[in-house]
Formats: C-alpha cells, sequence, structure tokens
C-alpha cells in the first residue's frame, strides 16, 4: 500500500518491527484530549503490533487493557509476547511504554474473525437513533471543546439530539450517549479501527453534567465481526457510579446492524 | 486463624508463598465441574496471590483472566508481579501453571475497598425476584448435574422459578437467569468470593436449551464494595450470541441492596 492509498488511520497506528520483537510507533499529537493520547487510539496501536506478532490471527477477539499512566504525543514502543497460540486463536501479552516506562500493559486474544462460524443470535438490540443526517455534528460542538480535543476532528461523529444536551447545557441525567461514528476521511473502519471507536465518544458521564478528565483504569474490548462498509452506530451508557469509579460499556453497530464490537471500562469518577 | 475456624473457601483457595515469590496452592477437587477446576474458584485462588503480593492492597478492584487450558485438581502454582504500584492502587500480574504449563494468565488492579469514597449514584436496578425461601434449591436439581458438578455443593443456590426454566426442561430462550448464593457453610463472602460467585451459576445458555460445556476464554472482573453479611443476589445474562462465541454479564448485588461486583465474560458456544 502506497502512502497515498492509506487511511489516515491506518498512517497514525502504524508500528515499525525491530529485530528484538519491539515494535516502535510515533503516537500522533492529532489524537488527544487536552495534550494526552487517547485511550482507544492507544489500543489499536497495541493491537496492530499484536497483530504483526502473529500474522496468522490477525484480528483481535479480546483485548484487555490496563492505563498505567498518561501518554504523551512523540516515539513509543510496543514490546508484545505470544503467551499461547493455538489452532484457531493466539492469547499474547502486550506492553506500551515511553522512554522506558510502561503506560499501558494488555493481555489480548487474536484470531481470524472472517474465519469465524456465521451464526448471528444476538438479543441485544440497535440503538434506536435518527439517521445521521438529523444527528448533531460534532463539527458544531462549543469551540472551547474542539480546541482542547484534536482527536474530534479525526471523526465524523453525530450525537443523537435526545441525548446530545451535554453538548447544549442540558445533560439528561441518565448516563447515555448515542449517535454514530466514521472515519473523518471516509475510510471504513476496519477490526482495529473499532477498538479506537469504542473510547471515541465523550465519557457518558457528560450526559450527568460531570465534565472533568475520566482516566480509564481498566478497559476490555470483544471485537465480534468483521464491520460492514458504512457509519458505525454507538452506545456508550454508565450504569454504576460508586466509591469513586465508575463502569461504562460501549456498543458499536455496524452498517448491517450487527453488534460488532463491545467494550465494558472502569475509569475513575471526574473530579 | 485456627484450621477449625476457617472457612471452607479460605482453606480452598489457601496459597503458600515461596522465597522466589511464587505461591503454592492445591486446586480442590471439591470445586469442580466434570472434573475441570471452575474458573470462578480459579480466580479467587489467584486473587489470593495478587492479595498476597501487595498486602498494603488487599482487595481486587479490577482482574482480567485469560483462560489458556483446562485446570485439574491437585497442586498448582500462581506467580504474581508488580507492574506499577500506586499509592491507592497496584496493578499486578499474575500467572496459573500445573506442572509447568500455564492454565490461566491474568492482569489486575488491586486496593483496598474500605478506603475508597463513599458515594452510590448506581442506576442499574437490582434484580427483581423473590425471597430465597421461595426459590429452587439447586440442591433440588437434577441428580445427573449435581453428580457432574461437585462445585454444586460448595454453595447455597436458589433460582428463581421464573428462569429456572432450565432445570425443568423448560428454559425460557432469553438467556437469563436471576437468584441467590451464599457459601454452604454459612460463611459471609468476602470480596475475593465474589471472584468465585461471579462463575458460579450456570452458564445463561442454559436458558437457551444449549447445556454443553462453554469454555471461558476471558473473565473481566470489577470489584466495587466489601459485601454485607447474607444473601448474595445474582444476575447472569448473554445478549450478544454469534459466530460461535457468547458474552457473559454477570452482577451481585449484597443485602444492603449495592452493586458490589460485575463481570463480563467471552466463551465459547457449547458444541
Amino acid at each position: 500500500m502506497t502512502t497515498e492509498t492509506q487511511s489516515d488511520f491506518a498512517r497514525a497506528t502504524a508500528v515499525t518491527g525491530r529485530p528484538d520483537s519491539t515494535f516502535a510507533t510515533d503516537l500522533d499529537g492529532a489524537w488527544t484530549v487536552a495534550g494526552a493520547v487517547n485511550g482507544g487510539y492507544l489500543l489499536s496501536v497495541i493491537g496492530r503490533a499484536l497483530s504483526a506478532t502473529v500474522p496468522e490471527f490477525p484480528d483481535p477477539l479480546v483485548i484487555s487493557a490496563y492505563y498505567l499512566g498518561r501518554s504523551d504525543p512523540g516515539s513509543a514502543e510496543v514490546a508484545t509476547r505470544i503467551i499461547r497460540a493455538g489452532r484457531s486463536s493466539a492469547t499474547l501479552g502486550a506492553d506500551l511504554s515511553q522512554a522506558g516506562a510502561p503506560t499501558i500493559t494488555a493481555l489480548a486474544t487474536f484470531g481470524s474473525l472472517g474465519a469465524l462460524p456465521d451464526d448471528v443470535a444476538t438479543s441485544a438490540r440497535h440503538p434506536d437513533l435518527p439517521a445521521p443526517e438529523d444527528c448533531m455534528s460534532i463539527a458544531d460542538g462549543p469551540r472551547e471543546y474542539l480546541d482542547l480535543a484534536p482527536i474530534a476532528s479525526r471523526f465524523d461523529m453525530r450525537f443523537d439530539p435526545a441525548t446530545a444536551g451535554f453538548a447544549t447545557g442540558a445533560p439528561s441525567g441518565r448516563g447515555l450517549l448515542r449517535g454514530w461514528i466514521r472515519h473523518s476521511d471516509g475510510a471504513d473502519a476496519d477490526p482495529l479501527a473499532l477498538l479506537t471507536f469504542l473510547d471515541a465518544f465523550p465519557p457518558a458521564m457528560f450526559d450527568l453534567g460531570r465534565f472533568g478528565w475520566a482516566p480509564t483504569m481498566e478497559l476490555t474490548a470483544h471485537v465480534r465481526a468483521i464491520p460492514a462498509s458504512g457509519w458505525i452506530a454507538v452506545k456508550v451508557e454508565t450504569r454504576n457510579i460508586a466509591g469513586g469509579m465508575f463502569e461504562e460499556d460501549c456498543e458499536l453497530w455496524d452498517s448491517t446492524g450487527r453488534l460488532v464490537a463491545q467494550s465494558r471500562q472502569l475509569a475513575r469518577q471526574p473530579r
């Protein structure tokens, strides 16, 4: 693939293998909020290194990341190790570090989504939301937010007006956000991009009027299918806010109506 | 603590530290199903070794376990490592192995549940279910199941009749089980026991009439509070069954109505 045809996301998450089985990468300042590199983007960078470690199992099936500290734009290293390689999947470990200090440690099982059986008996329901053109674009969001979050321009992100009160000073108090997402350059999402999309929406705490930074402690993502071309529907919800922490669940649905990825994270409450 | 006053659970999950920072343990044949040691019980054994590794942070806040293969009753080893120790929590890795072969690899963040702030703004709702005495006891379940699952006698487990159709040949098809659980010797659950309780109920697939073994690939548990004395209410549900795998969520609520633990697992569908 030439640079001309590479998507913005593919370029920004590229890793370069070294002989010692570590990967060099350059964390892109365009994928930051308030100067810190976004956690979902970092998950995709780690995922790309893991995928390169076991090329026969290119796709994340499940990945659990523990965030140890903030990551800054600039050079970083991903060290991967194969823990167990089976016939249809491999379980691996990965550590992302900057200047020798680990910022994320992760475990994952990778496989081949295209080789899975095609049964679907999902009982979860697609989020009920208006068409993208009837939703509020993040590009029309508050100027202060857009200035603070360069990552916002990496996506075409649309919020269901029914859950977009956070942007107009009237959060609903339910802890629920719904909407749509796709890459701003029009590239379709691949399984690694779903890892970014799972943590791309504003925190569900925004819908409770709590706008501070909510650092993720742990995030586990399940990727269940290769997404079809087009918009991805998003639902983000928090149901358990207690003891200074909160749990947040995210679902991603592709344009055929399939639940292609889910995540749950444990985060510290905004101050 | 003398052996006389130790609970059955504490005895069965005991670990002995060695000078090389590994822990020896004896996996108890009473905590098995069809000869394989139960995954939740194994999580508690790993949790006990992690707790002993960082005594200032005794409680699991979040733990992610990747199951690599079955574990058998008998001797096993848990190797732990501190990845990052902070002021209020520590992130660690752990590997359970038998005869030199890893069967589980895990990451976890441990802290002190008693030291957390006491805010509770949980919007999840306590499962709606009858009192324990109006539920079906597992002790009255099918003889063949009880013979196959010695672990069943480790718990006093009660099923809401509305979701107990799996036991009488009439599963509801919703993929939902509700009920109550406590230790059969009457000991109250501590935070480590919640890790066992999260994977103690039958798989939600039973409510879909699919009774085969469903091996867990990955399970992440959040423990949010020290449970109050008494029964623990349980809700187990699956919402995304596709591609040969399924996701299953479990909630545990204590006798004061607090959501004390949650888990999500990705498992392979029963054949």
